[in-house]
């Protein structure tokens, strides 16, 4: 359903997206260029036009629905739109740095053909070319409002540095607690999307208040996601999620269930005391979760950010198809198994 | 001077600086604020108060002088003056990595104490609270106006990108013409000086024409100053520079008087095929770029770039003693064998 939504937004974001990233080209740094479409997904290492699929394009879609859903036109949120999913995709570059990953989309990173010098300075023009986008919505937003968006915007990458820090500190962190993890997600998954809520129903409404429960409905939705995503990393089905049966577990990877386990059962926190699972190990680790309530904890956690979310976009006000798109969206998400 | 020209602004940039940061911290990420007080010179790694200097807060001082000498109250562009010290500190950090030095004023650099990862990370956050900073300025600044600082704020970070990416690229370049890289450091090392100027001087006069003006002083400067870096990296006398004789051209350094040399001098050219150089070949190199007429090259650009930048300060109508000091500075850089 939603490549349906996104469908309808694609070929004027795109226009946005490629004017943007133009508008910041220069002719002696071609490479450069070149680099930034890459990571936009447009063109292989060479500059060939590239035609698989890469990014899905989710945050400025949320952006648009939201613009629409408090009574805006879309049209006239194209260029915030731009902003986040440029902003999205500098992410990616430093994150694929930070965490030493290889392929993006199955293909090379931006740091594993050009190296990681030229890469982060890759992120910081991608970063700078976000700010640009942005900028360009005072073409139809007024200078006043254009300053309450760029304060959603710097808060918004604080909140995402703030994210990608405890994400990383996290790792070396003996006890964490699931208060600090779900602070770690709010940062790191879902503030873009809370900022998307917010700025594209605030470029429909010039009003606060209702931009204040986009945003509560974004975050929301994104810490459901997320954890969501940490149920799936354990008892997800290898046969739909496309993942080994309790990667999670494997990887011992500190998720919401897993801390919550740590914290509640001692069988548990001794046998994370091992170097390596075993099989055996790994059966009886997720028995345990399961006997310990963090199955139940995580799922009771990911209602109450799912049924948060479905009750801001009720007190936002939205309105039409596109609020009764987002609600079926928040719904096809909630305890799905892909 | 320019220590006395700095000691006027001192206090007060640097309490806005603190509160910028400030703005920021999150409790829950004590070490990501901690990162960007090491930074900034105010901490040791540990958190202690650090007292020796670090950085010479020389952009937001040019910014602020030449907000006075536009004929504008220093205290309006504190700000913006904060935003353009911690981009440059932000851009420190993304360097060090990319450069992979180990110190930077005397102490181990962020990635060297922290790691990479955390340090790419707490670069983004200075460059955000930079945005914040620059977003401040509307306490004073015109919704309007904010929309121009705004649009300068982002030009001079894509130049800056571009700078450092043709920098790196050059590296691993044969040719690289006198006017590549020129146009490489008005990147690198003028544009973020010409921001300054701009900034200060528009914030002083809410218009752009005077602000073109100190635009081009502030990167014709920049430009010149670099030049006699290049020209003080072969002939600087180490007993006032500091450094070994002729150390850009051990280092085989591609500076402007090398690459007139290079395409001028066969002689040059073949020497410079040699993987290193002894003593001789260093002397033999030297007396070269003289005999090519490389030095008087790069003096010649020196002084068509300091002229540029008088005349510049002159057609802004640069007044008071504010204007002075500023010629005073720029007069003290030409030439300077320090």
């Amino acid at each position: 359903m939603f490549e349906k939504i996104v469908s309808r937004y694609l070929s004027s974001l795109d226009t946005t997206l490629q004017q943007c990233v133009d508008d910041v080209s220069e002719h002696d740094a071609p490479e450069l260029g070149l680099m930034l479409r890459y990571a936009m997904g447009w063109v292989d290492k060479s500059g060939m036009p590239y035609n698989k699929p890469t990014g899905k394009r989710l945050r400025p879609t949320l952006l648009l629905l939201c613009c629409e859903a408090a009574g805006g036109d879309w049209n006239t949120g194209l260029n915030a739109a731009a902003a986040v999913e440029l902003l999205h995709n500098f992410s990616l570059i430093h994150d694929d740095i930070q965490d030493a990953s290889e392929l993006r989309h199955n293909r090379p990173t931006l740091w594993q053909i050009w190296g990681s010098a030229m890469a982060i300075n890759a992120g910081d023009a991608l970063f700078t070319t976000s700010y640009h986008a942005l900028h360009r919505q005072s073409r139809v937003t007024s200078p006043e409002d254009m300053l309450v968006l760029w304060d959603i915007f710097n808060r918004t990458n604080m909140e995402l540095t703030r994210g990608q820090h405890l994400d990383m500190r996290f790792e070396n962190q003996n006890h964490v607690t699931t208060d600090e993890y779900i602070s770690m997600i709010k940062g790191k998954s879902a503030a873009l999307l809370a900022s998307c809520a917010e700025l594209g129903s605030f470029i429909a409404t010039s009003d606060r208040g209702i931009a204040d429960h986009f945003h509560e409905f974004g975050l929301a939705l994104g810490v459901a996601f997320q954890i969501r995503d940490d149920i799936l990393g354990i008892w997800g089905d290898p046969g739909i999620t496309g993942k080994s049966a309790a990667t999670d577990i494997i990887s011992k990877k500190k998720s919401l269930p897993v801390l919550y386990g740590l914290t509640e059962s001692p069988m548990l926190a001794e046998l994370y005391q091992k170097d390596a699972f075993s099989d055996a190990d790994v059966k009886a680790a997720v028995a345990e979760l399961v006997q310990c309530g963090a199955q139940d904890y995580a799922r009771s956690q990911e209602r109450i950010y799912y049924e948060r979310a479905l009750q801001s976009l009720q007190d936002a006000g939205a309105k039409g198809d596109a609020a009764q798109l987002l609600h079926n969206f928040a719904t096809s998400l909630f305890e799905r198994t892909y």
